[in-house]
């Protein structure tokens, strides 16, 4: 007889990257019995059936969390919250349900305005992982493995359900970490979503130069590394944006008033304030930790 | 007997991995007989001849290069102008000097100014290659291979300078092609000068931000991307952005334009146009041919 899985039946809605590799990862520790995934489009579904990310596949959230003992939400953040009120009337009552959005007080608004009773078992996460690549070929059972996740507990939070989210991204080799909503995503304004913005704005002043083939010629390694995450899925991020806007808003004000600094000191021809702000900056990027 | 080098006498003013590279690469291909390096810090220097990137070594330019038919300056470009007048009485007639600065209009105009009927032996060059790192142990001798250098001849550049010094850039293994001086620093403003000046700006945005140990813990896999060219040495890019004030200018301004458009964007949830610039900055990205 085998040993009970941790997850019986985990349905995932949004079968891509993340969700794909949460699944991968959960298959390969044997913690889940049966994954359904969950899409609008039936055939990259299809697909995640082919790459054995899935088992099955339905396109309602309704029958996809029919007696799943987890949910997981790995949506854009703008799809969240009409999602969270087609489901409530449908979880099973001890489902845990949890989410992989990189902003997290928005989310918890939402689900907290939709859920009713049910949000005793949503455990608001965010794994800190991720490539430029999207879609559930680009899924990979190592994508969590020493990575960490951020799980924002709330106060009417289930035990139960925290326990077992928290168990499960555990199994995926990830560091899991409680942390406050605000605190999480002042934060991750600054590491993580106002980097976006800038490489976006990096590319987009390339695409607007002419000739294009030219400038391209010579986009160099520097240039390449600035802005590959601008290949990223520009809804995933365009919900992300907006969902963190406060705290972005901070961050792209504290960003563009150094770079006016720059601007003012090359049109100055201010070689002491230029040297001032560069020296800082890389004794910043030379403190980093080693990189994965 | 011994094939005749390319160069006999090749002086290079400052060794660092610039002008490292250049040596070993040269060395290599056997196209060099003797290489004299020159610096401030005797050290550094003693370094660059146990490493075996140069052959003997001086701290007085005036002495690196006499007698010298190849003469590479590869010092930060606001040094150029001293070292060019300290220089000029002191060239082989024939020498061919060349330098490897980031931003060609003011190298040459110094160049121009400084060097009298020795200009025509000037051959302005730009190899586009690097890494963050820095110091002449950071040299190797395939950095160049692959690479685009850009040579940016005068009406005055004496045929037999340019051919010696494009015959030596593609015994590296580079890609040599010439333009003109204007075109190459409009292009290296968007392509090179704004991605580093854009991730000092990142990274100092993160130097400002308290407590710095948890953002630093969170700094994720985009922006140790983003901010790793903030790494590179402050002098030599305080250097470039004042050499190349007027194209860096325009492209800062773009740059700074489209963020602001951005920041319209989020603060007015204005979905749309936050996501109609990130799908114009990822088609331009995902236009890049795939990278070194």
């Amino acid at each position: 007889m085998s040993k009970v899985s941790l997850i019986t039946r985990l349905a995932v809605i949004g079968v891509g990257l993340i969700g794909g590799s949460l699944a991968l990862a959960l298959k390969r520790a044997k913690a889940v019995g049966e994954v359904v995934g969950c899409g609008r489009n039936a055939g990259d579904l299809e697909k995640g059936v082919k790459l054995g990310v899935i088992d099955r596949y339905t396109t309602d959230p309704v029958q996809a969390v029919r007696d799943a003992d987890v949910v997981m939400l790995a949506t854009p953040i703008g799809a969240m919250r009409s999602l969270l009120e087609k489901i409530r009337d449908h979880l099973a009552p001890e489902a845990a349900v949890t989410d992989a959005g990189s902003a997290k007080a928005g989310v918890i608004a939402d689900a907290r305005a939709t859920l009713g009773a049910r949000f005793a078992g949503f455990v608001p996460g965010h794994p800190i992982a991720g490539t430029e690549k999207s879609g559930v070929e680009a899924g990979f059972a190592d994508l969590y493995v020493n990575h960490r996740v951020i799980l924002c507990p709330q106060p009417e939070t289930r035990m139960s359900a925290l326990s077992k989210v928290q168990r499960m991204w555990e199994l995926t080799g990830a560091q899991v970490e409680q942390m406050d909503a605000k605190r999480h995503d002042a934060i991750l304004a600054r590491t993580s979503h106002l980097p976006h913005l800038v490489a976006y704005a990096l590319a987009d002043v390339l695409a607007a130069t002419r000739p294009q083939s030219e400038v391209l010629r010579f986009a160099a390694g520097g240039f390449r590394d600035l802005t590959r995450v601008a290949s990223s899925p520009p809804v995933m991020w365009r919900d992300i944006a907006l969902a963190n806007r406060d705290a972005l808003l901070v961050a792209l004000d504290e960003y563009i008033a150094v770079l006016n600094a720059i601007r003012t000191a090359v049109a100055a021809q201010d070689a002491a304030a230029l040297e001032a702000i560069f020296n800082r900056a890389k004794a910043l990027r030379d403190s980093l930790p080693p990189g994965k």
